[in-house]
């Protein structure tokens, strides 16, 4: 068949922009976590500590659902070796439908290695019961061969770090395009001060303190929050805002 | 006229116990302050920052009406040169009733004697519209006099510091049995680890990272609340909870 497309109309694209659906470089992204009052994530680094009651732990498994990813920095991984998948079953109809999702680790070096057969991801992923994990890695790490099954995305460092914006365009390319991003503090302080990178930020507040000594969230510099929205449960106060 | 008392049965006083109002050497008191998100009560050291609503500002001058003094510490005073005062009106009938509240400063060295001149809480007491302040020093602190109209009361300290039983009871001898302490940092982290002392915990969280300069609130050891509620406003949260 003959081609009957003339060149477009060079002021077309910008007329029809805001009625198409948006297009985006990199992933839609929300950030959350559950702190105590005193902005804490864990009583002492590395130590796992539970703060929000099982009604918002549920919560976060619904949030899941609505995402393609999960990501954490390693040292979440080495800390709480997480299941990362989504326990959380919507009805339709009669039925109970599972959401799959992919575990996401940044982890430059590749520690990941260390804990690769105590690891729940992996377990999950054997049993049919989590996704096959993604593991961000340095493209100056070394050695980052591994007998398992998992895909491993190599990553240009500037400055010795590893940009979020590519890793988010190169999520975005292997089809994640919604990213929940769980933690650490790390990870968590890095991005509260990327807004134009956060799309939406969900905070539990649990009522205790953890003192001084435990994992603090607080990014270098201010951040004004928009669109904010609080929910109350039995126990906590969730916070829901916009960033930009 | 005769004295027809006998001496007491012993075993009436814990009988009635439970029946009589409650007995207590030391003031009531409410500790609270507004925090942002990464719980920090200011953006840096001795910088005044707005953190709450108009809505729980106003909430706050509402519990100062229930209490009969309010305390901080001597940096919140030379920091904010607050008024310190009651500015919620309870109608009463067709009238407005005022709350004279007395403001008291924690202040081991009398440093408020630099600031004296400027106070406002000088001010408002000489206008009229405010109580006489009172002010803690330590019966260590050299040159107490003052030929302003204030009260002072010297505590005896232990170990350097001032213990707040002592001032608590000290406040309580002059009538001052409820205690509304308002901050700063230090005060505020030293009494949540004091549960005993404390009989309400209120904190307003503000939808807002202030950054890690912030002056942190996050007492030495953790800190358990029980008989939780949150109320949501138009921006803040507000959590009430006791200490034991």
């Amino acid at each position: 068949m003959e081609n009957t497309l003339v060149p477009l109309d060079e002021d077309i694209p910008q007329v029809l922009q805001p009625y198409l659906p948006p297009s985006r470089d990199t992933a839609w992204v929300t950030l959350t976590y559950a702190q105590s009052m005193d902005a804490r994530i864990s009583a002492a680094p590395g130590e796992r500590t539970v703060i929000s009651h099982a009604q918002t732990k549920t919560m976060t498994h619904y949030i899941r659902t609505k995402h393609d990813a999960i990501l954490v920095g390693i040292n979440t991984i080495l800390a709480d070796n997480p299941s990362l998948n989504c326990r959380y079953e919507e009805q339709e109809g009669g039925d109970r439908k599972k959401h799959g999702i992919r575990p996401v680790i940044i982890d430059p070096t590749f520690k990941f290695k260390q804990c690769i057969l105590e690891s729940k991801l992996i377990g999950n992923y054997k049993s049919g019961r989590g996704l096959k994990p993604v593991i961000i890695v340095s493209s100056k790490a070394t050695s980052t061969e591994s007998t398992y099954d998992i895909e491993i995305i190599k990553i240009e460092p500037q400055d010795g770090i590893l940009p979020w914006e590519a890793i988010l365009s190169e999520l975005k390319n292997i089809s994640l395009n919604s990213i929940m991003i769980e933690g650490g503090a790390h990870v968590i302080n890095t991005l509260l001060n990327k807004p134009e990178l956060v799309d939406s930020l969900i905070v539990t507040v649990g009522p205790v303190y953890l003192g001084s000594k435990g994992v603090s969230v607080s990014p270098p510099v201010a951040v004004t929050l928009r669109n904010v929205r609080w929910w109350t449960g039995i126990q906590d106060s969730v916070l829901c805002a916009t960033l930009k």
